[in-house]
């Protein structure tokens, strides 16, 4: 099950860097359902390069077709196929690339899994592999809508800055989609400082799920916290993740971070929106820790491949810090996980939700 | 696939914790294994409550019988059947609580999801559940182990308080499970301050598998940092979790934190042994946030089932502080997601590694 | 998944012949439904040796007793894990056989398979495996009841001898389960002459299910027939299964198979109640084939472990015709299979079929 | 899992018959194999319309496209996507079906399924899904062949009449593809005088796979006959299924279907290669009954949409039989099935077999 996420709603991407294309086959999409190519079209260009000062300047059109399960405008239910073409394919800038092994990239850890890789833009490994997963997450929003459930994200940390608001409205309004206006520009000019010194920067992006009924998730193993967390830490460069009190919670006392109910609202939300691994009608909050992109300009000592190392720059062009770029697809990974849940308590329960 | 955890090998536990017992299921372990069920006892006994004065003092003697898949001390490549009876069944404590949903507990997102509920104990959301993973994980170390794959973990973090060693063979002699001696005294001076005020404090686990080789996991949707994350995040009170550098990192630079590798070695860490989702030689490292349990002596405001509240004291006996408790549990998930990588890759490859 | 049928309603069985014990871990039952034990008991009184003087003699009481997932009598949505121990082990019968491959038997492919077995009583390929699918079954069938559907089963063919007539009211009332009563008496003559040449003998299991709504399966990899026939050929001693027209189908016409429907009935039934993997409300027909047993009284040439044969005649209790015992194993698996199409179903349409 | 066959090696088909395209998405193909685009095209050609007087004389050029995983013509070990663009697509000839349900179609039980469906040529149900089922069997068919087992397939009887030899090297010799060269003629004579009656006729298939060592597959649950039965079960129009014996061994003693072995070779093949769920050395052989085709030139009674019913004769180009195509189909399933056991194999006992 290696690229496949879900079990009802069963999202598989494919396709490397700087082959013919990359996509996404989305099994489990319920039937009649209402899909606009705009609405997936408009996602994609939230995820694609170039969209601003602070983002890599590569140009990706990423037009995306649907070539199957969507018949007049209507889900099927059958194998949804998404397919975007590559192009802007400057694969020569990886030839230098092709004997040696980039620090912090999975290049070496390919090389030994499967003794052969594509090294071309990172082939499998690259980012580009997201292109699928945000074209499955527009389909999962579209379901999850009908039934009230909206997801909001954006950018809270930025090295050691913090967003002190969560005005998820002017998130589309800064290039680091950050919901606290002021922080934004504060973002940014670290950002561009780091650029500017051919470095990166990590960040850390919060998720926020509104609308989900209580009873979502399963208990054990395969708890909506699990599920979340998997789906976080499945997107390249996040090496953290946490749910509602998450990490600073450990500092607390139980009779600090017990959320008290009434029936019908909590006091506090430190469970995240999940207790014992299920839903509990508060909004799902889950936050995840964005590494500096591995990719930079600064000549770096690399590993060759047959044996000794040599001090390489990487030519190409890199994002300064990819959260921005993070945003749409951990709000995908989040809609994915929360179709699946959907469907699988609709099995449980034979009930919309 | 809602109790079982892993593709190959496969995990799924069974069991409420005031029913007749509690167990677990193991299929996909291969042939050939000794087992020794002292081994497996061991490991329950140091997850087992009344071990120590800083854990609850309820009695349960979690004793392991093997119903299936091992002959003559030797797993037979089938279904391994593992059955620990419950006793020291105090039901009368939770009667209480069967008109209520605690604070912090699952039990009203389990009423919600379910409509009907075992409230005895916490039911299936007991954290007796465990003892059906930590049985599990027994068999996977066994079987790590014959590859040269071990694993360590105890308790780095209370309250604020750190440790600061990693000395992991002093992890065992003392109460909270600590692999630095000093800041263990701090920490169980800690958490006793806290149980006689009838409260509870949350911590960090941390856990580390050595002798993992390159190539281990997969790339994209089932990272082994997603595996991991959904590992732990599967066990009672976890709200999240970090790999490597995890969240301090999004505060360095790409410069700092690229790990340099020179063919054998790396010079740092902050990938966590893992790189593009697959396993690059360096240690597995692992932390679990784990929240201030959610069982405490102090009364609290519950929500009642028919609507309304009341204040209720729960009676019974609780963990200050599950930290402790939760290593082992953070052991078998770090093993069982192991043992699964390993067979994955020995499918892919058709060699041992 | 080597021990694991299906994807919502999910049944894992494990245990060896000669070991403590064998049963099932049911996971994905939904919430709710009434389970009565004796009704498990009844179904597994239909399995069990020594029902009548044409099967085996052994004494196996096969008491069940329900461990998890079930709670003051209704399911509570969690796994059902179902126990029975094994007793009257006559293992010493076994001895002779520890170094010789039985014609037939699974012996060798075990050992090439793990390298190991357990090969008391046939361990993990003994028919005794079937305990646990029948326990699943009756679960199944309590739940498949709640939306209208039942199953029916017999044995209509012992060797050359057929059962004219579909009386299934009175196939509980001979000893062959045959659902016409005159056909039972020449078939048990027949089973009897065969026994008593220390030999065995085929024949061919039906299931019907009733009342399954148009809609259940899924089209292309997964279909409805596809499962079922995998069902069906899971059981010991299966060889060959068709649906509906089955084989006989393929000397007609399309212009004689295509069955008429007017929107409420079909005036045929060539397609067994699935069209294109689905089903289409008419009665859902399944026809196993049952090959004779391969333990039989008779000399056989064996091959021994190390090289050359013997002539071995196995000692023990055996069933001239198993057919009788495959009837509850059959309906069993339909009940499994069915249940998690109604599931899926679920899953797909939000509401209750 | 609607779409997916396979465990290891995943095999998920998708498209609608007159939507942009279809294809397949394989997940789990070892890196390192030498893939060969044109004999992936030589599979598809033998599947494709108008090969022959006695197939559809639809005209569709089925030209595959390797979108990804693919690298100089090695498997890179990631997802291979491949896809075919539709043509030739007369949707003006369904337009009379669109209100009417067609006898023996899966129209009706796709409506009731889903509520929506696409009717131009059957839409999802149509025959040209498994154009991506014979792509993923070419990569398996290649991945088999470097472990050395290869498979052969034909048309072993058409209405009443049988093949009596099993010359493998005539079948691409005769539009019937069968292996008995006299036997072809007749089969030819009689599905022309069926078609000229504008009416279809049934047959059957058989699959044989050479150098499957012992084994492979898995016992109880998910027998390797199991896996076989679900795959030929999975392919249209398919009523039945047999391995070895088959049905005909119902009428048999155990004392003649029990294969002696002297611990190299089997005397009999009445398991057909398959013991207790797991390949025992010897050649595994399927029988495939195929029903005669639904879709015929005749008139016939049809329900409408809206109640009642009436005469239609349906417009396009039918198959007379379809055994001839079915046999690349059924080849490809029993590759991907074979692939899937190998890699578990490999998995449970890590190496090479």
């Amino acid at each position: 099950m290696s690229s496949t996420f879900g079990t009802l709603f069963r999202v598989s991407t494919f396709g490397e860097s700087h082959g013919p294309g990359v996509g996404v086959l989305v099994d489990g999409v319920p039937p009649g359902i209402t899909i606009d190519v705009a609405d997936i079209q408009r996602e994609l260009d939230r995820r694609r390069p170039g969209q601003s000062a602070i983002t890599t300047q590569r140009k990706e059109a990423d037009q995306v077709e649907i070539v199957s399960g969507v018949f007049e405008g209507v889900t099927l239910g059958t194998p949804i196929m998404m397919l975007v073409r590559n192009g802007d394919q400057r694969s020569k800038d990886y030839d230098a690339l092709k004997e040696v092994f980039r620090p912090g990239h999975a290049d070496y850890a390919y090389q030994e899994k499967y003794g052969v890789r594509d090294h071309r833009g990172g082939g499998r490994s690259s980012g580009r592999e997201t292109v699928g997963r945000v074209a499955a997450g527009a389909l999962a929003k579209a379901a999850l809508a009908g039934v009230g459930v909206s997801i909001v994200g954006g950018t809270v940390r930025v090295g050691a800055l913090q967003a002190h608001r969560r005005d998820w409205d002017v998130v589309e309004s800064n290039a680091i989609r950050c919901p606290d206006a002021e922080a934004a520009a504060a973002f940014i000019a670290l950002i561009e400082r780091t650029r500017d010194a051919l470095d990166s920067i990590g960040g850390v992006v919060e998720i926020v799920a509104r609308g989900v009924p209580a009873g979502w998730g399963d208990p054990t193993m395969q708890k909506l916290d699990a599920q979340l967390g998997a789906a976080m830490l499945s997107i390249p460069a996040t090496k953290g993740v946490e749910i509602g009190g998450g990490f600073a919670m450990c500092e607390r006392n139980g009779s600090q971070t017990n959320d008290v109910f009434d029936g019908e609202r909590y006091t506090s939300n430190f469970s995240g929106g999940i207790a014992g691994g299920i839903s509990n009608s508060a909004d799902i909050v889950v936050r995840v820790a964005v590494r500096p992109a591995t990719s930079i300009g600064k000549p770096q000592v690399m590993a060759k491949k047959g044996g000794g190392t040599e001090v390489v720059a990487i030519e190409g062009r890199h994002d300064p810090c990819i959260c921005p770029r993070v945003v749409p697809v951990a709000e995908a990974m989040m809609a994915i996980t929360l179709a699946d849940a959907w469907l699988r308590q609709r099995a449980l329960r034979g009930r919309e939700k």
